[in-house]
């Protein structure tokens, strides 16, 4: 069975992270993924650390399984293998700021006039509109101000910012979204879309909960801290040995907790409800605590599972690069060197889907322009057959 | 111009924020999303705070526009009702715990073999395979087992959670991409396929950069405080009058700061290239801070935009629904009450894309049950038409 995405064709002018995220999720469900890269530096990525065997593999990370070609788009010579690579795409993908793809000669409404079942995705900062659609950003400039390092953090300490990446991630993904969505709907009509997916707006439309508080309460929600904002007991508690985590969501997981614990609480006014539970939180963790403080973490954690109660460990990367349920979900993976040999571990794909293979390699990232011969090769053989044949996986 | 997913139809039996907020995203799309809700009580979430005129606004926030139908999957007349949409949907959601489906006899392979071309997600804790997959799970706990919470919040003090449920939402839009793939693939096949997300693997998936540094150098990242663990100068700055954030990711960024700061640093070798900024950055921070100091964040913010560097405010969730950028890409938006009135916000739709219209309301969240009429009106009609015509939007 093939993979879902296996006849498509993604030509990729995006670099650094939202981009080649996004179009690494289509790698990962079959998509043929074009890197076209300006020649000499190609991608910023490759040179981020850490490196290993001269690579880095944080561009293998992003970047594995896609083919490059290095091309300058101001020269007569490229101009005319990018324009025939964009004859055989279906999508194009690119993170230039608003404007420079215009200047090229590629904007949306050229290419859509030229290429009209071409879908166009750009991802950018702040947008292809608005007053700061020019405005250069990264990942931490959209996480302070889209309102998501408001709520992380302590309070009454310095905001702190998201360890992963989600102020590019997020955004790649609603890209990957409309991308498909594009795909479906060029189907039916034959024609392509343009969709212009901002970081910003991305983190926006992480604050679900936020937006409502902020919206009916007339008040901004405070740094959570290592606890749900409105659901208690849903937080971090101390055992023998340290930290683990309890959520308990709702009155039935908490009656099941006192229960595990021994701790006739369930049927006290001050815990019976949530409300009533949220009010004395900073109480009943020292309730908690004065019995997890006995134990391990482990034997918890153990106890709680036995118990149906939503619990688990606060792990490190290197910690849940060994956790037996992401190993048996095949959620480590080895990305391959040039040589086949294994050179650096990457995230697996999330996305389990029946008929799709879940391999435990990945293919080597690409050297830059290190698939030209390849690409051209490809061109020419699609160039010859039927024209009225869809754009296709070789 | 219709919406992309105009013709979809989801039949959505998720509850809480993972599944609903996916078929959230694919309603902003255009398809039509039926909610199956438990007789009595329905979603969780129509019981979270905060409330507006009796309803949560919570609830709204990622319900808007869909329809609702309460089914006892138990109860004969209502399975009966359920097949019937279950016939003419393309997609089928669900969130249950491994193994509740099939004891419905809904499972994936009972479906598939009556219904060959209905897609089938799930999303769960830790997915449908391995050791824990009947175990609970909530946001915080994936968050904290995934890995995310160990790089999250300041060294040599106790972790703290994303203040975003990124648990839920990451899996969620994960298994929208998976939605969205296999129905580009069933057009062509025939064949539905079942997809598997779980919460956990998703947090593994934003760890791009931690796992390849955890995988290179053998040891995990800490938790990055309000800085870039390998980018400098990426983090936050005291100006006069509180923090704001300054990302200068290269050279010739960190150029154009010394430049706009007035500060002689970009030649000198503590500080010409990254990785010496890197281990020079605690002085590069009070470097900078020594000019900051002295005007407030508003002056920066402006000086450092016209330089073309970037930079900006960290803003609470007040202050990012007043934001000029956010309210000029039409990002927050109304959620109408059953008058019509505007009765909470919510974020818009981060996809803009040609052809799909991005309106400054959304239509009211159902009420439980709320469409079972129109449901069922909607059913007789499709089923009267001919058979041969594939499931549609009325």
């Amino acid at each position: 069975m093939p993979a879902p995405l296996e006849d498509l064709t993604i030509l990729d002018l995006t670099h650094v992270l939202a981009g080649p995220y996004c179009s690494m999720i289509l790698s990962g469900l079959g998509a043929m993924v074009i890197k076209v890269e300006r020649p000499g530096e190609g991608d910023d990525t490759r040179a981020f650390p850490p490196f290993k065997d001269g690579q880095s593999a944080y561009f293998a990370t992003i970047n594995h399984g896609k083919k490059s070609i290095a091309l300058d788009l101001k020269a007569a010579a490229d101009r005319e293998i990018f324009e025939r690579l964009l004859a055989r795409a279906d999508v194009l993908l690119e993170n230039y700021r608003p404007g420079v793809m215009q200047r090229l000669g590629y904007g949306w409404e050229d290419l859509h006039a030229r290429f009209p079942r071409l879908i166009y995705g750009a991802v950018s900062g702040f947008g292809h509109t608005g007053p700061d659609a020019l405005q250069p950003a990264y990942d931490m400039v959209v996480q302070a101000r889209g309102g998501v390092m408001s709520v992380t953090g302590e309070k009454n300490r310095e905001p702190v910012r998201v360890g992963a990446s989600i102020g590019d991630i997020v955004a790649g993904m609603f890209l990957g979204h409309g991308i498909l969505a594009a795909l479906l709907d060029v189907r039916k009509t034959g024609q392509g879309r343009f969709i212009d997916v901002a970081m910003l707006d991305s983190q926006l439309a992480l604050l679900e909960h936020a937006i409502a508080i902020t919206s009916v309460t007339g008040e901004a929600p405070q740094p959570s801290g290592a606890r749900h904002p409105s659901i208690t007991p849903f937080e971090t508690f101390h055992a023998a040995d340290g930290l683990f985590v309890i959520a308990a969501g709702n009155d039935t997981l908490f009656a099941r907790l006192c229960n595990a614990l021994q701790l006739p609480l369930a049927a006290a006014p001050r815990f019976a409800t949530n409300p009533a539970r949220c009010e004395n939180a900073r109480l009943l963790k020292r309730l908690i605590e004065a019995v997890t403080l006995d134990h391990p973490k482990d034997h918890w954690i153990a106890l709680l599972a036995e118990a149906g109660i939503p619990a688990g460990p606060i792990q490190t990367v290197d910690q849940v690069l060994r956790d037996p349920q992401i190993l048996a979900r095949n959620m480590v993976v080895d990305v391959l060197g040039e040589d086949g040999r294994p050179e650096s571990l990457a995230a697996g794909n999330p996305i389990k889907m029946s008929g799709l293979a879940d391999p435990q390699t990945r293919r080597p990232a690409p050297r830059l322009d290190g698939n030209r011969e390849e690409i051209l090769a490809w061109l020419e053989d699609v160039e010859t057959q039927s024209a009225s044949r869809p754009p296709g996986r070789r």
